[in-house]
């Protein structure tokens, strides 16, 4: 197929990955999350526990998010090994989103979460997708995979999702629920899985043409 | 075709509403925005001025925006015409609400505005649609319409998406621009109108099945 990227922002519950993944088989293409990080410790040579525990800081609000803002918002370049940043949460940041750029260059695949829609949002063959449902949709999906139920599980949807958009704020300094970064969201609650993964393909052979898909 | 209503929520030079009579043109359906207004104050006996006088007091920000929030939040109820509030801002709201619900129980069309998504939100043959463009495509399209260039038109942009929001805030209570608010966001920057058009009609397709459109 051509040479198109799908990137997958999602809510926690709302099944995105899965639609993520769905897709990737379907269209017989390679599909990326977490297996971003460990290609980024290869390509910096920094331990992939550093890029972990960067994540970590920000989810257990350790980054001091609002002070530093302005500072961590990505610009693309990377810090050279001799430098005391090398290390830093930003140039992290910096060799995930060179990872990333390098698959999109490369190859059809789709990346789910990293901001990829971000790092991503100057190319041509990038759709950027946001998957979300309404809550008692994130429950019902989420009580599948949590052993909590109730006001705990909630809490714990809540928290994700605020990890998720301190995460996107503090690289890319934009708000991870407007609509305004993604090319397409869809609300998975009303779709179910299959037709997501159905209304994505449509959407691509609408943008880049009939034949998309052909080898 | 089957009943099913879209609705379109836009940025300002985005084209949705563009995009919205073409979709209405396109499928034979009825299309509406402004209607609305003369439909509610037909219904209700109160004098269409009355109407744009409420809209222009969320324009100009004479409304106690933050502090009347979770009254002015529309809960569905008309009042009585013996009643003082008879032609507050929320019961004007409310009689175009019930237009607007009267006309998704009647027929297929294209709603534009008016918090349409939200009046509708529990209606299962209804899509929401928001469609959005990057700043340069918005520019670009406004500069069609309207006499200013550069900063001030750039400003008219921006005030005119702040009252839209500001309007969406004040009856529904929610974030205007939030994914999480609509079915489908669509970036028609990078699609084109005609493109929108197309997208929506295939993810109709996608929800109701391929015979949406039959007699």
């Amino acid at each position: 197929m051509k040479k198109v990227v799908v990137t997958i922002e999602r809510q926690y519950g709302s099944g995105g990955r899965t639609v993520g993944e769905m897709l990737a088989n379907e269209l017989g293409i390679h599909y990326y999350d977490k297996e971003l990080v460990k290609l980024a410790a290869d390509e910096s040579g920094i331990s992939e526990a550093l890029f972990v525990e960067a994540d970590e800081s920000i989810r257990q609000g350790r980054a001091p998010l609002l002070r530093r803002m302005k500072k961590s918002v990505y610009k693309g370049e990377l810090i050279s090994p001799r430098d005391n940043d090398f290390t830093s949460m930003q140039n992290l940041f910096n060799y995930q989103a060179d990872v990333i750029k390098k698959l999109a260059e490369t190859k059809p695949c789709v990346i789910v979460g990293r901001c990829a829609n971000y790092v991503l949002r100057d190319y041509d063959n990038v759709v950027s997708v946001f998957v979300h449902a309404p809550s008692d949709f994130l429950m019902e999906q989420a009580a599948l995979k949590q052993p909590m139920r109730g006001k705990e599980l909630e809490k714990f949807i809540k928290n994700t999702d605020k990890y998720r958009a301190d995460y996107y704020k503090y690289y890319t300094g934009e708000r991870w629920e407007d609509a305004y970064n993604y090319d397409l969201c869809l609300n998975s609650g009303k779709l179910g899985f299959e037709k997501c993964v159905e209304a994505i393909k449509e959407y691509m052979k609408v943008r880049f043409g009939e034949d998309v898909f052909e080898q």
